[in-house]
């Protein structure tokens, strides 16, 4: 049991509403018919695959976040936690650049700097705690397969 | 932490697997075109919300049954579980009573018996793991809201 439980869920509560901002961006500019329109690469998921696993990803990444922010000595804390910040920055310009703007290289850039951002994250996570670092384990898998219906896209309907 | 790590990521792969068992009845029978034709009630939620709040709800039901199971003794277990096994299957049933066969009256009924049973669920959660119990105060709140959902959709359209 956490000394102070309060504390602990104010904690939590503030990384949900930092990760839901992030996840807004992608709720105001949804795949519309520009995006039924495109020519898809094999393995492209339905279209409900989509709501699902990004539920599922944002809230495991808030947990893995609260996570690391409970463990890390007080002095290594922005160390810690700035990739996962930048990270999220990234995650939420994507879906404004490439459903929003039809920026389908732009896009695929900046989920290409995700990418590398989750990692960096992944890693200093697991300096703190190896739970959290295993949380986003599905995040970079999901962003992976990402990169490649993004590119498969651009490739198909550049 | 637990004694026996390896024996504790499989129990929650055993919840995550019964509870995505009973999700895949929504997937298989999601709103259609009949659906989009009924007149709603005030409040509908738009379509997005429910991928993404059920998402979040299966995930958070399955950690509270994994929870509670491993807290409950031995002896206790069946007497704490049920209710949450009977609730899944309610739940399961829903979908493709109002989305497969459209009979609107019989999924309210459904409806009602899935919030009793989840109320069940929690005071027998409770009685092990306040924890458990509060991860279904979610799931029961959007519960209630379907209720009100579906019987304002039969109400205008039945």
């Amino acid at each position: 049991m956490p000394p102070r439980p309060i504390r602990s869920f104010s904690l939590l509560l503030a990384w949900l509403l930092l990760v839901g901002l992030a996840a807004l961006t992608g709720i105001f500019t949804p795949p519309g018919e520009w995006y039924a329109s495109l020519a898809k690469p094999p393995f492209t998921p339905p279209n409900l695959a989509f709501p699902i696993a990004w539920s599922l990803l944002y809230l495991l990444m808030a947990l893995a976040a609260w996570r690391a922010t409970r463990v890390a000595p007080a002095g290594q804390r922005v160390t810690v936690l700035w990739p996962f910040v930048a990270q999220l920055a990234a995650n939420a310009l994507w879906s404004p650049l490439f459903f929003g703007l039809h920026w389908m290289g732009l896009a695929l850039a900046d989920l290409l700097l995700l990418w590398a951002l989750i990692v960096l994250t992944i890693r200093r996570f697991a300096g703190v705690s190896p739970l959290a670092a295993w949380l986003l384990a599905p995040y970079l898998a999901w962003v992976s397969l990402a990169a490649y219906l993004n590119a498969g896209v651009w490739w198909l309907n550049g």
